[in-house]
């Protein structure tokens, strides 16, 4: 049984591989840049979005597609912060959003007047991490909520993230997590992970967040 | 490219549906209930049975098989706290046990010497809903660090599970999270949910969950 299910399973992503190269010349051919954005369940990647909106929505033309198995909450939240189209994705209990679905949703999205373009995937460490979706880079959040061993834990995940942002860094006081220690076993996994330490409920650390994105963005034309 | 996904997935979705009813069989015939934990990752599986197994383990005969992506790490934890066999399933990249895994893992079990199994699944709130284990109920953790509304983002898992038990209670004056508002979304998916509140780090509301366990597991026989 393990054998037929890699052969499909592999039969499958090598057609998701084509279409996330699709994306890729795609989003390459308009000059925007794609953050994937992947956590466990409530890690805070919708919140840490609502915030970016805020800040940078103004100065960046920042596009949103953004993927739940059901409901659109996630969408609905977003599009209070800005007046540009939220792209919704629903995964009908699909656990990882595909290049497909990309695809078909770059469709509405006006790429010429985007600057970035962020991606928020299904909360679910394991599977989003082997479904290329034709971005720039994972961004993977990672609350102190959780235990300090996830990157171990899940590995791949942490392997194929560029960036790796601690969220919910408020509630450090009142939880049992070393953050030297997830640091530890995150460059354990990958030495070469940019990391970040926020809390967007208390608005902290968010301003290396921003350089981040902002320093993504490519800088708008001189009107 | 969705409906060859289907197709495949619903082949080997009979296959494990007949192994589940091997688990099932064999379970029935022991006596032996089993509850399938599943969550978010870091919802605090591990640790609720870490003090399960402290609090029970002289009174009922508690087996557990765990199951990650990587690494024994949970394995490790629980066998601190029994001196029974702690069965590690390491899935090496899948997102959730299966009933073949838990056939073999119950080769290593002494059924007749067990009044209750637990499988501490894969932590994953979309995939593991979909994979019968034999089980006799799953048991659905929900931390209060996550958004009220993962049971409508979440539905399957919440339909199918017998019971919700909230974690981390202890972090409730420290997050914007309305426990009401959680509980009305669990019980808009599925009314007959039973549902319990813990907080495992603070040793809170631990009382009703291990009457729960002690009524489910089979009463020992008079030695």
């Amino acid at each position: 049984m393990a054998v037929r299910t890699i052969d499909v399973r592999e039969r499958v992503m090598a057609r998701n591989d084509e279409l996330a190269a699709q994306v890729r010349a795609r989003l390459a051919a308009a000059g925007v840049p794609a953050l994937n954005l992947v956590s466990s369940p409530g890690a805070g990647k919708t919140l840490l979005l609502e915030r970016t909106l805020q800040a940078l929505g103004a100065e960046r033309r920042l596009a949103v597609i953004t993927g739940d198995v059901q409901t659109q909450n996630d969408a609905d939240r977003l599009a209070r912060h800005t007046d540009r189209l939220v792209q919704a994705v629903v995964t009908h209990g699909a656990c990882h959003l595909d290049a497909c679905q990309i695809l078909s949703a770059l469709e509405s999205i006006d790429l010429e007047a985007t600057d970035l373009l962020f991606i928020e995937n299904v909360g679910n460490l394991v599977c989003p991490a082997n479904w290329d979706l034709g971005e720039s880079a994972k961004v993977v959040l990672f609350s102190v909520t959780e235990g300090e061993d996830k990157p171990v834990k899940y590995p791949t995940m942490f392997q194929r993230a560029g960036v790796l942002v601690f969220t919910k860094l408020d509630l450090l006081p009142y939880v049992p997590f070393q953050l030297d220690r997830a640091v530890a076993f995150a460059r354990q996994v990958n030495p070469a992970l940019r990391i970040l330490s926020t809390s967007s409920l208390a608005r902290g650390g968010l301003d290396p967040w921003y350089g981040f994105v902002r320093a993504q963005a490519r800088a708008r034309a001189p009107a």
